[in-house]
C-alpha cells in the first residue's frame, strides 16, 4: 500500500522573467514571497484553500495548465491585478475574465463559483 | 472592499486529447471524472487538500505551470502513474522524478514535504 495526494502548484519561469512572476503572483494572491536561501531557484507562496482540478477543453491545438482566481468584485479584482502587471485577454460572456500573468501566463478571474467562500480569501480595500 | 482566492487549477487540451486527459488525471489523482452537460467542455475532477504555490527558476527560455503529486513511495508511485500512460522524463537526484502527462504537461512526484501527509490522500494497493 503506498499513498498520494496533489500537493503543489509550481509556475515555471526563465531566469529574466523571475523575480516579476513572483512579485506578481504574491501580489495577485496576497501572499508574502519566501526564498530560502537567497539563491534557491523556488520562492514559496504558501498554501491554499483546497482548490478544484478539471480538465477543459480548448478550441486550440496546444495544451497549457491555468490558475483561476475567485472573487466577489470581478471589476474590482481584475483592475487590482491589471495594477500589478496583468494584461486583459477576453471578457467570457458567462461572466468571467482572461488575463496574462507578466510572464505570458493565462490565467482567469471567476465570479465566486464555490460554497465555502471566501474562505481564507485575501481582503482588498 | 473585495476579497479573492485561488479556487482552481485548469488543464487545458485540444480535443483529440480531452477524454484520454481527464482519464489520465483522474486515475492520478483517485477521482472521479464528472461531467454534466455531457457535451461540457469541463470534466470536473474535484476539489484537493490545499496546495502549495510556488515560482520555480528553470534553465530554459519557455514559461509553463505544473503539478506536484506527493507520495509515501516514490517508485510505487511512479510505475502507478506510467500505467497511466505517463512518461518518465527525468530524476533529480535531490529524490523526485519529472513525468509527462499523456497530452505532453509535464509534472512532479515528490517525496513528502507537507507535515499534514496523508490528509485527504488516496490509498493505493
Amino acid at each position: 500500500m503506498h499513498r498520494s495526494r496533489l500537493c503543489a502548484i509550481g509556475i515555471d519561469v526563465p531566469a529574466d522573467q523571475f523575480d516579476a512572476t513572483a512579485a506578481f503572483w504574491a501580489g495577485a494572491l496576497g501572499r508574502t514571497p519566501s526564498r530560502e536561501p537567497a539563491d534557491d531557484p523556488y520562492i514559496d507562496l504558501g498554501r491554499h484553500d483546497p482548490p478544484q482540478v478539471f480538465v477543459q477543453l480548448i478550441g486550440e491545438p496546444s495544451r497549457r495548465l491555468h490558475l483561476d482566481i475567485e472573487t466577489d468584485d470581478l471589476e474590482a479584482e481584475v483592475a487590482r491585478l491589471e495594477q500589478l502587471g496583468a494584461t486583459k485577454v477576453t471578457y467570457i460572456e458567462a461572466g468571467w475574465w482572461i488575463l496574462r500573468d507578466p510572464a505570458g501566463n493565462l490565467f482567469c478571474v471567476v465570479p465566486v463559483i464555490h460554497d465555502d467562500f471566501p474562505g481564507s480569501a485575501t481582503e482588498w480595500s
